[in-house]
This record gives C-alpha cells, structure tokens and sequence, in this order.
C-alpha cells in the first residue's frame, strides 16, 4: 500500500475492554485499522478469555500487544483516580503486565509496551511518585519494554531516566492549548469533531510534528504514535480515515516496536 | 544437617494466602521448614503486594515457588466448586500463573510447579475437562513445569499424557482408604491429631512409599512431596516436627525441582 | 386497550444488566413491553448506580421491580452452578434482597418478588438446599414477598411450604416435553424461533395453561407469567409481539403483583 | 453498674471487618465493650455472612449497629481516596445501608445511624461534594438516621443542613492540635500510647466536653461518643479500660441511639 522505506507512523486502540459477558467497542474492526492495541488486563477491564481472544487476533493481524495497565476498578472502568501507595501500584502493574505478557506469549505472541490506562493515564502525567512505581514496574518485568505515553509527562520522563524506550502519542481529535498540553474536555475546543479535519491534523503531528492549537497557533508534537479510539461505529470509521489519510499522505502505518 | 547424597523429600504448604489488609497463616515461620511454597495467585487469596513478598522471601529462603491456582473466588476461598467451562478456566489458570510467574521473576525467582486451590484440587481428581483444562494453561505457558497432585488423579494423568512433568503428594495428618484414597473430611479416620504419628506417617510415605489406611492394612502412596499446613500455630509446629522427623530419618528435605 | 377486568397476565424480563459502563440489553425498550422487571442486584450484574437508574424508569412505567438475586460471579454472569453452602447462599440472596429494596424504596418503589438469575434459577429447580436457603432469605427479609420461578420447581415447593406468594412463569419461545420440563438448550426443538409460533404460545399459555410439547402433545403450563428477553434487538421485537398477541386475545398485561 | 439517670456516653467500634475466610479485630471481645458497632457492609470488608453473625451478636448485646459505608476498595480496605463522581458515591453507600439494613432487620436489628469508613471518613471531613453524597444516601434511604462524624466536618454540616440527626465522635488515642481537629498520622503526637492517659482523655471529653492538645492548651470537643479500635489485642485491652474508667467516672455507657 506505501512504498516500502516509507517513513512510519504508529496508530494505537484500545481494545479488550469487555468483560466477562460484556462487550465494548469493535474489537475485529479495529484490528484492521490499527498497529498498536493497547489490551485490557483485568483491573478496568478484559478477563481472561477476552485477552486471549484478543491477543490470538492481534498476532494473526501482526498487530503489536500493549499492555493497558489500569488501577483496579472494574466498577468504574479504572476512570477515577485512585489514591494507592506507589509499592501497590507498582505491585498491581507488574501483575497485570506478566498476567498479558504470558497470555500473550500463549497465542504465540509478546507483550511489546505498556500504557496506562484513564485515570492513571491522566495522573502520571503530573503524579511523580505514580509514574515512578509504573516505570518500576516495567524495568522490573522487562527493561526492554516501551512506555507509550503523553509528551512531557512525568511517566515519559521517569521511564527515560529509568532507560526504558519511549514513545510520545497524539490524539487527533483533540485540541491542544498552544504550550503543547490537551484542552481539558469539558472545556470549548476540547474535541475535533470534523473527520476530514482530524484525518488531517494526525497526518500533519506525523509528518511535520506539529498541531494547529486552539489559538490557532502551530504547536510542536513529536509523536511516534497516534491514538484512535474505536468504542463507537463512527468512532471506527474515524480511525479508519484517519489510516486512509496517512497513508495517502507517504506514510507507512506499522507498529513502532520491532 | 543431612549427609550430601541422602534421599531427598519435598515439604509444600500454601503461602501467601492473604489478600490486602488481610492475614492468613505465618508464611515466614513456614518458609523455614517448607521447600516448596504454593503461592496464591490473586483468584482465592494473594493480591500483587502479598505476592511480591512471599516471592522475595522465598527466593531469599531457598524455596521453590509454585503456582497455586484457584477458581476466581474471593469471596468463598476458593473452596466452593463452580462449573467454569473448560476454555474460561484454561485461560483463568493461565493468568494466576503467568502474573506469578512475572512477580517472582521480578523477585529473581521463578514458578517451578503448579498445585490446583480448594475446589479446584478436588475437582480435578475425577473432572476430566477441567483437569485438562489445567494442563493445557500449563502446557501453553511453559511445558517445563511441574504439576504436583494427588497420585492417581485425573489431573497428574492429563500432565503425563501432555507430556508435562509431575509431583505426587501425600497428607501425613489425613486418613487414607485402603484403595489409597483420602478418607472425606467429616468420616472417622479423615484427620490424624497425634503429632508423633503425624511425623512418623511421613517418614514412612518418603522413606517406603507406604501409608497405614484406617483398616491397618498398608498402603502404596509413592510421593516426591508431603503436604503441611500453616494456617493456626499449631499446625506450623507439627509441620516443623514433620521436618524434624524427615531429617533424623536421614532424608534430605529440599524441594523436588532444581 | 383491554376492557377492565379482562384476565391479567404478567410479562417478565431481566433488567439492569449492566456493569458500571457495560450495558446489556435495552432496558428503556423492555419497560414499554414487560410488566415485572427482573432487576439485577450487583452480584452478576448490576452496579448501585444501574440499580437506581432502572429502578426510577420502572417506577415511571409502573412496571413491578423483582430482586434477580444471583452467585456472587460477576466475571460468570452467574451462568456457573457454584456449590455454594446453603447458609452462604441464605446470606447472599438476603444481601443482594435488601440492598435492592433499599434502592428501590429510594426510588419511591419496592421490591415485590424475588427471581433467581441463571444458573441458580437452574440449580434451585432440583437442588433442595439451596431452593430452601434461596426461600429462607426471603422469608427472613419479608414474607409478603412473591417468588417467581419454574413451574414444579424444588423453589416452588420450598416457597409454598415457608408459606410465601408464588407465581410460575412459562417460556414462550422454548421447547416443552411432554412432562412439561423444557426441552435443555441444545437439544433439538429447545427454541422456538417463529414470532408468530411464539406469540400464539404465549396466549395459549396465558388463556388455556397448555403448551404444544416437542411430541405435538398439549401439556398443562399454569403461569401467572411469561418470561420474555431482551438482550438483542430481535428480542425486543419478539417481546413486542407477545404482548400484542396478549392483548390481542383480550388479555391484560399487568403485574401479578398489586 | 452506674446509676440510673446517670449522663451517658456512646462508645463506637468497627466491626465484621473480616471478608470470607478472613477475619480482622476481636468481634465478640469488641462486643463487651462498645455501645455502638460500626459494621462493614461489603465494600471494604464484610461479607453478607459476616454481616449477619455480627449483626446477630450485636442485638443479643444491646449494642446499637451502625453502617459503615466505604469506597468499594476490598483489595485496599477502603482506606484509599477514590475520586467517585457524587452520583455514584450516593449510589454505593445506599446500596451499603440498604443490604446492611436487611441482614440488621433480619435478626431482629436495624440499622440506626452511619459512620464512613477509612478514606471516605477522612475525605467528608473537607470533600463537600461527596459529603453531601453521602447525606444524600442516608436521607434517601431514612431520615430518621443519625449521621456519626467528626466534629466541624463538612459531612456533619451536610447532615445538619439536610435535617440528619448528628453525633459527633472523639478519639482518646489520637493527639489534638490547638484548633481542634487532629494531628495527623505519622507526625510527633498524633497517638496517645499511655493506657491511662487514654482512659484519662476519654473521661474528660465525655465529662467536660475537652481534651488536651499537644501545646498542653484544652480545646473544646463536644463529642456524644468516643470511638475505640480493637484490631490488636492490645486495643481491646485499651477499649476495656476506657470503658471501665469512664463508668468509675459515673457515666453510663450506652448508645446514643434509643
């Protein structure tokens, strides 16, 4: 589809999130539309079948495995912020981080990075002593793991301290306040709803680096990933044009691991 | 304390059978007699944190660790037997052993053996789909490690037919029936109290393979490991009595992997 | 739509089957059909916040609330026979009983009957004890209480002789033998997959207590309900249909309760 | 014991703190001590089968039962902030008093007031909108209950504005700062060790309504119970002599309630 030696981009999902009889999102539809999955692993989400599940079709997609780290807090889908000591949190990452990697490695496949998941994704940006004990946790299990992560955050910046190998995501459908940090949502300007204008926007943060801010001003954002989401229909048609873009635009779509 | 080269007996006992602020048995004073510790996964008790320190100090104590899988059963111990269907338990036993798995590595150990929990024990001496259940997480996790079970049951014969290694285990404080069958908790005969017949019946079963059963008649029970138990004071001090015993009789107590 | 004191059927169908920010089913859908709504009670389904939700939406619609009490196995959805003790079950129903209620009351409604979910409602229709802890609960928590559930069920039985209310509910679209047990699923003529075939069956259910068995035999079905599902669109379809063919035929839908 | 008419003094306990095979605290000592039992409902701790033991030995000991509603956190006992929209917290804890309220109703009890738990307890000290969830909850549920709390806390204010019942509670075992409220944990005063000095300050806040703060100054605290812990055995041995020193001081112990 492009050009081989085409520069690459990664697209990250969120896949996994059912539970139990419990479904969310296309799972299979997003397979096709993604190189990075980041999967549930039991704490917000994603039993033990769901991930098997899912992990089997990743590898058959040659889709990467992330491992989705979460607090635990089924009941609230690990949205809130949870106030653990850092020595249980690092403890319940490594949990969850082995639990995928050896279900993974079951489906003849391997955990490659981690990311958190809601609201511990939304703490260790400015969450010191969380961001810490998640890094712990990865250079515990496996320093040559990836941190997937927001540019500038405290988690980015611990998990290069610690030696592991990052990388800094965008999200295409939000807007950026001109010192590079998202629009808190809630807030005007939060969200880009035009699908040909965040098709466009993932293709500048990919080639150029850049996002036009909501004062209209460009912003730097060097992201070897893009996150789409998938837990609605046209959520997926969004990241499906977001793919067609990118590659109409030169740009292989493959996982930045391997 | 016994000469190099003397035969050599394994000790297990659960560990790790806590689950957050909560206790169970004295997992240090048995990481000094034990060889092998079965160590909760997170199903029936052991949250990352207990995992990580029973881990730690198994490794620093020179015992084996083992993966004590269960049915997801918090509330009810692991005792009560439920009806999982043979592909949601593969995939539930391959989780416990692989997020063990990862917490001890982390703790430079690793899971040697896995022992079934509770109900799931039980079951899995005459439950054909859930002992290969079993197996098969075994199997697709690392075909290397031990399985230790009852002699006879279904599940060491799905591990031998996987070609997985086994471990059988005897009880020296429980009655057996001549056709070697454990005497059901509740029977006459089902418990013996006396500590010296309780360290005496294990020296037999590591030193002839036999047991007395509750008509007097002996009994084949060929075992690489006796099982103790740790969870009232008591029973940590008959089990230090049945090390004691194993010793004098010049066996070597250690655990039946490495 | 039907004439005053035309004979009252009651349509039944499990609600509030969700999980924190997973849904199952259409809950708003069901309470335009049903009359009684089985409402999930948080230990297979069914957080507080669902709970209260379809709760108030029952209350508008004047639809019934039952407690669809159930095996404390979310991760199952309580589809698992657990052995769970008689006095732990008790416990259980009694729990899940009350805090319903309690939510209910909140919603300026009450719980009228009790229903046990999935593989309960299956055990308790042979299993003796756990049929009598399922009634002790109720009795314990209130007597006025009507309990729903198979006709010539051990529930039933139990029910009658503690003295409480009882309603049996017949299935229109599922396979009846001639002794009036259902045909098992999976088994052939388990389901019936023709809405008018199901509709007509639900009204002779309802005017004449028959049902066509598998063997083309009338079978007596005496049911002060019909249990219809909702868990796909099409059965949502399907319910409407039923209670259309109810009023149809001059019946009235309305609880069995009040 | 004391004399009729004497001035009476709650005394305050958490109670069933255990969960399934776990137990925490000395339940039945606790019981001869306290006036009112804190029970937990399930969220942090408390199982229905706890609950309903507990609930039955405290009204065969005239001990008033009390729901303490948590965070649902069993795996950290509640005893860590969770950031839970006010709607779903209000859900949760009517959920708790409910289930709490019928296993209390069922042996012959009830619920009659309600003391949060752990982070939930210190958060409503200053978090107004979740200690005006939690009002909600109980004022929803029956407004007849007494709200248990710390004194000049936003939760009893919200009960006070919301026409709750309040008591507020002293702690004989924790320092005072000048202004009244408490030393925090882990800083130079924040417990009291001396068994007499407890017995002592318990005396006085029940008597003269004071207490000494760590400067030596008496601040003003007008407490209608004073909570005592029994985790250890050594705190059960505190809660007796505090019992015994504030009878010899004249006062009748015994709940605040009826």
């Amino acid at each position: 589809m492009t050009a081989p030696g085409a520069p690459r981009i990664d697209l990250n999902a969120d896949l996994g999130e059912g539970f139990g009889v419990w479904r969310l999102g296309d799972d299979d539809a997003l397979l096709e539309v993604v190189s990075s999955a980041n999967v549930a692993c039991g704490f917000h989400a994603g039993d033990p079948v769901t991930m098997r599940r899912v992990c089997t079709a990743a590898v058959a997609a040659g889709v990467a495995i992330g491992a989705q780290v979460s607090y635990r807090d089924l009941a609230g889908f690990g949205r809130r912020f949870v106030d653990v000591a850092p020595g249980e949190l690092a403890a319940d990452v490594l949990y969850q981080l082995a639990a995928l990697d050896g279900v993974a490695r079951a489906c003849a496949g391997r955990v490659a990075y981690v990311k958190p998941h809601g609201a511990l994704y939304n703490a260790v940006v400015h969450h010191a002593a969380q961001a810490r004990a998640v890094v712990e946790a990865v250079t515990d299990y496996d320093p040559g793991l990836t941190v997937l992560g927001l540019p500038g955050s405290l988690l980015l910046r611990a998990a290069v301290d610690a030696g592991l190998p990052t990388v800094a995501e965008g999200f295409a459908d939000r807007g950026y306040a001109p010192d590079g940090t998202l629009v808190p949502r809630g807030s005007e300007g939060a969200l880009v709803h035009d699908p040909a204008a965040v098709a466009e926007r993932a293709v500048r943060m990919a080639t150029e680096g850049t996002v036009v801010a909501v004062d209209d001003s460009p912003v730097r954002v060097e992201v070897g990933s893009v996150c789409v989401h998938g837990d609605t229909p046209g959520a997926v048609d969004l990241a499906r044009s977001v793919r067609t873009a990118l590659q109409a635009a030169g740009l292989r779509v493959g996982p930045f691991t391997g």
